[in-house]
């Protein structure tokens, strides 16, 4: 069952690709450990060291990625009609040819540059984001939007799409700009009363409970263990602590998350772990043990791969069947008086509040898409010259008010609060909607077919999504682009339907709507 | 004060001989995180995979390291007036050229065979210590002595030595066989009536309190101030839990330490933390920031390394003052009753039993040497010849019943107890006791140079020790050899004497003799 590069019946070339590929991966998973190490346990006089081994390391993958040999290999393999006609062969060289086009597109001295304008702008960004100083940053912005414009020239667009179409393709291949534009547009139009409906129903669930205090190594202890009982393996991955929780699939074998505690807070910590655990579970099951380096053991796009971890998340997480498993273990594992006298249905409805907030990341499941779509909307106005730089915090502060019915008091709470543009991240926003997009659309096909998972879940037993899911999702790596994925597993093409559809289901109820 | 490959009076080649070394250094730094994290954090799942990505990085770096490239620019900073007439280069070109012919006079193919048949031979190893089978070792134990015997071959050695010398040289430039085997001589007719008077005196010191249950945790947070108190900059490094504890200078502003705990024996965790720590300072005030890569900041010898360990936990964690001070510290730290009772008297005595034991690395610091001396006569007996390796165990057996009085039960705690020589590391064994001759040898200057250090160190100050490791041995990195650095700092080369005093001070009036 495995499509290893071995195969004898494949041509010397193709082998030779995979070996020179995996010889690749695996200086690339070298550099993602130390950058697993630089966000957990790195002492803080490493930071400059540390930057200066990531640079050689980035530096040597992509000298290996767009090496001359790789090409002819390529062409040799593209030429070859045994190749065309095995499905697995020629998915891998589909895309590695993909990745080969975009690393050699981009002349050296433009990733150089974008690699130096980045990093100094991000430390501008942090800098500024702390005083409130949009002046400072806006120069670097517009460093920034001049460099990712002549990148996404060099990588070049299909035609009748525009610009952003090229940087979309880096985190969402088979995507394009107008079906986004599209799809986002009709969530909106749904979404929009909704959360209208929900803020002017007066009711407000509790959230008290969310606060009790709960010693830090009480929760580690049972995250551990709900990351275990998730089905993750923990003898492949760990769970550590980070300023910033993430996810990174480091090798095969080798898959570590992580999140953050606060005493007065354990959902929040609780949603973080579930969070990158989907994200875990996918990157556990992508078959790297076989054909590590290959891309048909990768993730099929961003969008996927948070569908994967919003779907943990929210659909399992935020769930009535999830926690009345899960409450009676809160309350065992963290002995707490006031957490013993909560009860399903108040857990559940704090889990679910609706409330705008102007932070992206502490937003709810409906109105974060409007924090999505925002930033969307405004990175292609910048992209294409129609909205300047200068003006970009009052047409975030109109977007704020019209969207979610919020005055934005200073930039840093406003157009400064992410790190995406000052890396230079432009085309990745819309790869979170899409998550919720693909996660609801997944979850709606899955129901079909595990008609007793609410049951399951409710008996704390996750083998029946877990499998799905591999089944469905992770073996595939990226043989299908996630357009194609999502028609081969719902047998629709994207959709905002299902999100609104579920969401409309979860909210109108707890709000009495 | 800074010797910076970028002084600008320097020629251009030995600017790219500089940059050149440390761009292999920063690949070597970075295989050295794969190594630690191995060793701590990695799930056991990647272990396999971890195996080869140490192989690509260290083939990498040995390739760099060998290049025409560095073979040129070297001849040609040779060649150099200006730089034959400054100090810190010409020492550094003096290192580099050493380190330039000692990794191309192998050959490849035998660098390869060697780390294959090593990496075989201790999984063997592992498993027939295991079951205690020397039989199914013998076998890998003749052809790693072959293939050790071909590389001391591709070496060579000055003239009027031998084979070993060329072993020996790769940890302990500028030591020879023959003054090894002089110091050791002398140190072993001081020592063993040293050790056979002990043993006739019917004095048992009290080491029961030892054993007292110390939480892991509590002994952590403890281990962890020591470390701080001792110099070392936590803000630079770490000390984290390992099987087997090891210090590992990662990279500038990065030194990881490691120990390991048991509920039942602090003081032997305490020690290991010492030990550890000892390396941890010598590797934190190397001179990385400025000149990392070159031979300046790179220690001089295992045995100059080794000297660090054993003076803090040896010279410092066992004596008087010491206890004096830590005794309270434990106390307090620990909150266990039973050490509310002990006094400083009988903690120093506990820490200073002297008594043979069958197993090297739980010796005293007298009888520890019997075993590396042991050791260095067998395996230069085996690489010789004049030993058949059917007959090690007999030889070995013999030698602990004369030197330390014991009887070998069998081969795991007696020939196979050992890692070294299944990794092929014959030469090593000596620069243990050499760190010790050092050690002594060092403290009996800088206690002339220090007249307050016991005082220092009873009220648990630590700086002015620390300031003279500094100045005497951790700046000069590589700049002297091991005998220089001996010469410089006492004025005397290596001997014994100054470790046999050391011994006999301490252990004659703890044993009434």
């Amino acid at each position: 069952m495995t499509d290893t590069a071995a195969t004898p019946s494949r041509p010397a070339a193709y082998t030779e690709l995979m070996r020179l590929t995996r010889e690749a991966a695996t200086l690339g998973a070298t550099a993602a450990l130390l950058g697993w190490d630089q966000e957990t346990y790195m002492p803080p006089a490493a930071a400059e060291f540390r930057a200066e081994q990531l640079a050689q390391l980035s530096s040597l993958v992509h000298e290996r990625m767009t090496s001359p040999r790789i090409g002819e290999l390529l062409a040799r393999c593209e030429a070859d009609g045994v190749l065309a006609d095995d499905g697995a062969a020629a998915a891998n060289l589909r895309e590695l040819r993909r990745d080969y086009d975009r690393a050699t597109r981009v002349p050296p001295d433009l990733v150089h540059e974008m690699a130096e304008v980045s990093s100094r702008a991000m430390h501008v960004w942090r800098e500024a984001r702390e005083k409130n100083d949009f002046a400072t940053f806006a120069p670097w912005l517009e460093k920034l939007l001049a460099l990712v414009n002549r990148k996404a020239e060099a990588y070049g667009w299909p035609e009748g799409g525009e610009p952003y179409d090229a940087l979309l393709d880096e985190f969402e291949p088979g995507m394009t700009t107008a079906r986004v534009t599209r799809t986002f547009d009709a969530l909106r139009a749904g979404l929009a009363p909704l959360i209208r409906a929900v803020a002017e129903s007066g009711v407000a669930p509790d959230t008290a409970w969310q606060n009790v205090r709960v010693p830090v190594e009480r929760q580690a202890a049972f995250n551990h263990e709900i990351v275990g009982r998730m089905g993750f393996d923990l003898e492949a991955g760990r769970l550590d602590i980070s300023a910033h929780p993430f996810c990174a699939g480091l090798a095969p074998g080798d898959t570590r998350l992580t999140t953050r505690y606060a005493e007065d807070q354990f959902p929040s910590a609780l949603a973080g772990t579930l969070h990158e655990t989907g994200h875990a579970l996918y990157e556990q099951n992508l078959p790297r043990r076989t054909q590590f380096g290959e891309p048909a053991a990768e993730a099929a796009s961003t969008g996927i791969h948070e569908s994967q971890s919003r779907m943990w998340e929210n659909f399992v997480g935020r769930s009535r069947p999830f926690w009345e498993w899960a409450l009676p273990q809160v309350q065992r594992a963290f002995g707490v008086p006031e957490l013993d006298r909560l009860d399903v249905e108040t857990a559940y409805r704090g889990m679910n509040v609706i409330r705008p907030n102007l932070i992206r990341i502490e937003s709810d499941e409906a109105t974060y898409n409007l924090h999505i779509m925002l930033r969307f909307d405004l990175e292609r106005a910048m992209l294409s010259g129609d909205l300047k730089v200068a003006d970009l915090p009052a047409a975030w502060n109109e977007r704020m008010r019209a969207d979610l019915g919020l005055e934005v008091p200073d930039d840093a709470r406003g157009c400064m609060q992410d790190i995406h543009w000052s890396m230079s991240a432009f085309g990745y926003f819309p790869t979170y909607t899409l998550g919720n997009l693909y996660a609801a659309q997944f979850w709606a096909a899955l129901r079909q077919a595990l008609p007793s998972l609410d049951d399951d879940i409710r008996r704390g037993e996750f083998g029946s999504l877990l499998a799905w899911l591999k089944e469905n999702v992770h073996v595939h790596g990226r043989r299908y682009t996630a357009p194609e994925l999502c028609e081969r597993i719902t047998g629709q093409p994207l959709s905002h339907e299902p999100l609104l559809r579920y969401l409309e289901a979860k909210v109108r109820p707890i709000y009495g709507l």
